[in-house]
């Protein structure tokens, strides 16, 4: 058994710090915030971010990241836009020797990033002791112990292979591979299609354009992702179709149902003042289409997105622009 | 504008002829039984396989099919275990020049072949005549004129290209390719997966397992693809992903709600009694087991719905097995 530190107590930080908890490891799951540590402790429970769930008494809170150093694993759920912040306010605790697994998705708005070369960048060259770990997950299943299977990359396989024999358990299956480009690019990219799907959906369209809107989505981040040096085939797992079918079909995702919001006619604001959580694919959606346009790539939901989220473009007009390409042929797809 | 002859009345084949006569099209609608085709004719409904949509009046019905020599493209809708011996009935009437399109997904129960196989055998060689049209497609959106997006595969391109141009209207977009052999197996595959989706729905999974066994399913059938000499891309394409994602999320697939009632612990003979329309993927299953085992493939949900649909597998032990198989490499998963 491990004992393992989590990093941001939001409701993908608390679902795998109960699933590692109920068998068998030692967890300290770290929280920014005092007021929110201390009920934590009062109450077991995280009720803001993952209500109707007792934490396991393996779970251990803290406010302090001092408070776990040693441990064998370091798991990062702070969100993406404030990862560069939190390592650079800490860098002194992540300069141990233990894996540095990256559970956050998305690109850094500002400058396009993918989050391996924030971490460099911040923390010197970590490369050998990253991981990502991502796949089609809802925090509310993984925090009920429901079946769920993700994959860890890792530019070394075998520190994959590390975490897989370690953290793996009865109801969290792990396969690995050594594309951390391609995991990177295919979590945080599928965001942007779940915003559109959801305005397509919130716009009244069936499930044949959501399985044509989602397939050439997964074309647009293969794109993308080939041209940045990704293997395509992992556009074709858990972090390329299957995070997009999870987070485009389901209602639990916050990404699709700010889509949902926008198609029915609210203003971009509007919709992230009643959220209440952050909307990932709002962002990366700025991030993806600076970064296509730098590397020459055509992205039209990208495009369409941004357009809908930074131009107060039309979303009916997007949405049929979208649907009525012209068509050509589905190969060259892949390359143009 | 074209003259369209679709034989099979089923919901396919009548949504894909509203949709072309919506479209200034000219479409002969063939049923095998001639009660069907004179309610057709004087209701102008379908009103068992598409109701509550009034068929356009530039859809005539004939139970002739030599009532539709001379058309320019013909169109096979007739059920796939059904379509070798309708070819051989009406060899004559299918051995002029105009391409043959055929719409319906699957293998041949008896001998495993793709349909291409069949149409080959029983009329000469017509390679340089022979369309698949597939993709993620409800036959109630369709025949509604809702948005859909469907490829067109032929292996001379320029075919596929000349249907596109011909075929394809505001609402029904359609892409080409080349890889015929692709685009068979990925629409006829999926409603395997479809089925094993449906059981563990039934059983009480949730939709991260629904995820992971998507992307498990589709690594399976790019496996049994790329041996059969198809291009892995096509899997990422509208018969692959999208065929795959509407099969197994939406409501409408008889396969998925075959399996749902299967997880449910009704029995397959119980399920198919009262369907009342053909669940396409339980012969298919049979016929990708024993394609797999002839070219050394593992394809584990295959595998295991063959146990539960033939031989009275329990369906809990099958899903647990499929959620619980020993983590490993993604990429490695392609290739064993």
């Amino acid at each position: 058994m491990s004992n393992i530190a989590i990093f941001g107590a939001g409701s993908w930080g608390t679902a795998l710090a109960q699933s590692f908890a109920s068998y068998g490891h030692q967890v300290s799951l770290w929280a920014r915030n005092i007021d929110q540590v201390a009920k934590m402790n009062d109450n077991r429970v995280n009720a803001h971010y993952l209500p109707g769930i007792r934490l396991h008494d393996n779970i251990r809170f803290t406010a302090d990241v001092n408070d776990t150093v040693g441990v064998d694993y370091s798991i990062i759920a702070v969100p993406t836009q404030a990862q560069r912040q939190f390592l650079a306010d800490h860098r002194d605790r992540f300069s141990g020797q233990e894996p540095l697994i990256n559970v956050a998705k998305g690109l850094e708005a500002s400058s396009g990033k993918r989050l391996s070369d924030i971490y460099n960048e911040v923390l010197g060259d970590v490369d050998q002791r990253y991981v990502v770990l991502y796949g089609p997950s809802h925090a509310e299943e993984v925090g009920r112990n429901m079946p769920t299977v993700l994959v860890a990359a890792a530019h070394d396989e075998a520190l994959a292979a590390k975490v897989q024999q370690d953290l793996m358990n009865e109801n969290l299956r792990l396969y690995t591979t050594d594309d951390v480009t391609g995991v990177e690019l295919g979590g945080a990219l599928k965001n942007i299609i779940a915003l559109a799907i959801g305005m397509t959906v919130g716009l009244g369209y069936g499930d044949n354009a959501r399985a044509a809107l989602m397939t050439r989505g997964l074309a647009e981040i293969t794109r993308l992702g080939v041209k940045s040096g990704a293997n395509p085939l992992t556009f074709l797992g858990l972090t390329g179709v299957g995070d997009l079918i999870v987070t485009c079909t389901s209602g639990h995702s916050r990404n699709r149902t700010a889509g949902v919001q926008l198609g029915q006619g609210r203003t971009l604001d509007d919709v992230l003042a009643h959220m209440g959580m952050v909307v990932e694919g709002v962002p990366t959606t700025r991030a993806a289409y600076e970064r296509a346009k730098e590397l020459g790539i055509s992205m039209p939901i990208v495009s369409h997105m941004y357009e809908v989220l930074f131009n107060a473009a039309d979303v009916n007009q997007a949405a049929l622009a979208l649907m009525t390409r012209s068509g050509k042929s589905e190969q060259e797809d892949y390359l143009n």
